[in-house]
């Protein structure tokens, strides 16, 4: 049986990729991608170094519009990348009888709430996984474990997150650096290959 | 890095193990006895089905006695069970540095809540890990790929969890037959070897 992972290239989402592996399925990840930049790349190359089938998942422009607008009315990014989130959840539905994201228990967005998986499961008939087993220490743990990894301030040459044509859509209709006033630099671990 | 996983036998607490063991961890599987009844045997025999360590956690009979006055209180088992898990955990918070069980998305007792995993974690400076990533149907998917299963009905000759225990204390206390009106009847799936 095959599950759909939405894959970023970090810990979480190569992490769970890795236990849905070893319990016997067989794994796609999937970098969801709006086409206003090739956001994907990262991705694709952790993919590529752990040995995992990737494709890309090709969106309607309109969702990250939308969910650009969200964010410079609320001027910050929460309630944007949710939103983002839920609608790529909901096109991998339907691609995918099993669909699996790397969300961790301590993860606050993207995140589903148990009212809105119960509702993803049985509006689509998929079965719905995440990492909310574990926290976060848990999850370092188990990436020290398995992974080479790389810990670098992101940017757009080394993150597949949604964060990233967000902020170039924002800086191409807002001016360039409107994004940096919204979103807070960061570090950001990916994955580069196993232990 | 060895993770203690509190096992019944069944289906959840063994795929837990199947994970944390595939992930890497070394894998000791642990069931509570109040020492009232011997109810660890048929956890004994699943783990040992499966090729797993497995010991015995012996716990102070005033817990089980505490348990079954909540539950002779009110009338129905839920939180006295809780009560038992919660106190077994902490026990397993002592002896472990990773803790985990089987309890999953879709379970309601036992099963800590978040602000309680937290603590939990916090003062005790230990992970704890559940099935909260799964839901029902495809934690029957997995079992059905790894496991071999018998479902019949519960009884204290093929059932290790708390509830058996807890069932004898009040039977011995309130005259035989007084549990089967505040524990209903139910089926049970035992883990018996591998697929």
């Amino acid at each position: 049986m095959k599950a759909g992972v939405l894959y970023s290239g970090g810990k979480d989402s190569s992490l769970i990729a890795v236990i849905l592996q070893r319990i016997g399925l067989e794994i796609e990840l999937v970098t969801a991608n709006f086409g206003v930049y090739d956001s994907w790349m990262p991705a694709s190359k952790s993919a590529s170094a752990l040995g995992f089938n990737h494709r890309i998942l090709k969106l309607n422009k309109e969702i990250l519009e939308k969910a650009v607008e969200k964010i410079l009315d609320d001027g910050f990014p929460n309630k944007g990348i949710d939103y983002i989130h839920n609608q790529v959840l909901e096109v991998m539905a339907n691609q995918y009888s099993i669909v699996a994201d790397g969300t961790r228990r301590d993860d606050r967005i993207p995140k589903l709430k148990e009212n809105q998986i119960r509702s993803f499961e049985d509006r689509n008939s998929v079965e719905y996984i995440n990492l909310q087993s574990f926290g976060y220490n848990t999850i370092s743990r188990f990436s020290s474990m398995l992974f080479k990894v790389k810990n670098e301030e992101s940017s757009p040459k080394n993150n597949s997150d949604y964060e990233i044509e967000i902020r170039y859509l924002i800086d191409k209709l807002m001016g360039e650096g409107k994004s940096k006033t919204i979103f807070p630099k960061h570090y950001q671990t990916r994955v580069t290959g196993w232990k």
